[in-house]
């Protein structure tokens, strides 16, 4: 999904939303705010939103000094993700149809990236998860644990810290024996390293790698040759997050991917509104379906 | 009031729909909003929101080498305006208090700001007019009225096209031989000029001037020696719209500043939520009162 001119603005107030939490320093933040706006001047904007977010989130990290300046947000999404577990998981068990209830925890939990990214209060998002159950769940279950069912080789691609630990929830749904988790390679905004799949206990049950990228999304060209390895032999790859639907919609592989719509290009690409749980499947599923 | 870091990606936005208003060519987009945001990340930040949209909205007309790319805009503004003036009209007649009902046409004729900057359809703006009737009004109504029956001398500092024909209909309300009504002094954004108080038939009731300058507010130190000679001597000024609070909301001088508030930061500055209308009185007339 290449960039809009619409996502300009949208650079422009992550810049600010990132300067913001790392930054105390007024002088210091605006002096860094103008040089993220002549890095969004400058960059190429034929990529995918995700591959300039990549860039503009490297020159934060440079000019801050900092290699992991969102390390305490997501140690904070981690905590309140951590405590929100047992309720979560009873939720899902008592559910009519668990399943549907552990896809929509794990895309719900997409959520968690809205505290990070506009500034709304840990004490605000219990509440925000409630819409977890209320709104609308939209794509192909059947489909996705059909296909899941059937896989020799899944690659479950994670999003956000926090977000990691719901997606436990759904991988203790799916067959886990079959499941390699990938996390980013390296910190990148508040999306999930292996330190946080730690720390939700994932390697207890699937193996959890990383993709060798700083991308909030996954570039294939960006990423190590062992991930391209197995991504090319997988038969199913569950990717989470719009960013990985941003980097991985025009892939020609099976991919469900599960997400919140967070924004209206995106909600305009895969036909739902903004905030819709979405569980779609690639457009080589919808095919082969045909 | 002085620019914050918050607005930055605001005025991203704003380039972003000034490219869209006057640019069909992608590529030409492309690289005049690429300038704008170099012009945004280079300018100085320590002024007022509406000198930056100044400095902005120069650089746009400068790149396009279009002296008015709201030409279109302003005058579908008008156009949709003049349709609604006999329909505001009635219902100011018909209502309780039709000097409320003057007030609250006038500020929420602000409300066709709304399409300029953020591309809702004319065809929804009606609807979106309904809020005049509904929306709270704050401020001191009584006061406006009063210290409009008291002046010798009243300046209207105009805010928008399309607005401008409601602005009419409250001048009919007060003393209008004691005003004078200001306009931009050169086209920027969609702000009325002479032009559009002409299409106003304004002239025909009251003295019509400009004042010199084009910023989308009013910055004194930017204006004429006749508009800051007639300002000190005025005893009161009306001013429209949020450009003219930003800018005039510091001077120390009789004045009502009358819009709807459209951004968080001016919203917490007057205490009074988004969406509110507003006439509120400046501190000269608050400590005066006091």
């Amino acid at each position: 999904m290449k960039t809009q001119l619409e996502c300009i603005p949208c650079f422009t107030r992550q810049a600010l939303d990132a300067v913001a939490e790392a930054i105390d320093d007024p002088v210091r933040r605006e002096t860094l705010l103008r040089r993220l706006l002549r890095e969004i001047a400058e960059t190429d904007w034929s990529d995918s939103p995700p591959a300039i977010a990549q860039r503009l989130h490297r020159a934060i990290r440079r000019e801050l000094g900092d290699p992991d300046p969102y390390r305490d947000v997501k140690t904070r999404m981690n905590r309140m993700a951590a405590r929100l577990v047992p309720e979560m998981r009873a939720r899902i068990a008592a559910h009519p149809d668990p399943r549907e209830a552990a896809v929509r925890v794990a895309i719900g939990g997409n959520l968690l990236d809205v505290g990070a990214k506009t500034q709304i209060a840990a004490e605000e998002l219990p509440a925000h998860l409630e819409t977890i159950w209320t709104h609308p769940l939209r794509g192909d279950l059947e489909g996705l644990f059909r296909a899941a069912d059937r896989a020799r080789s899944i690659l479950y691609l994670a999003d956000n810290s926090g977000e990691i630990f719901f997606d436990r929830l759904l991988i203790e749904r799916l067959p886990a024996e079959k499941i390699t988790l990938f996390v980013r390679g390296a910190p990148v905004l508040n999306d999930a390293t292996a330190a946080d799949a730690e720390a939700a206990g994932l390697p207890e049950i699937v193996a959890v790698l990383d993709n060798g990228s700083d991308a909030p999304g996954t570039i294939l060209s960006d990423s190590s040759e062992e991930f391209r390895r197995r991504f090319d032999r997988a038969d199913l790859v569950i990717a989470k997050g719009q960013g990985n639907y941003e980097t991985l919609s025009d892939v020609d592989k099976p991919i469900y991917f599960l997400f919140t719509v967070k924004c209206p290009l995106v909600a305009e690409r895969v036909g739902e509104p903004v905030g819709s749980l979405v569980a779609k499947p690639s457009r080589h599923l919808r095919e082969k379906d045909e």
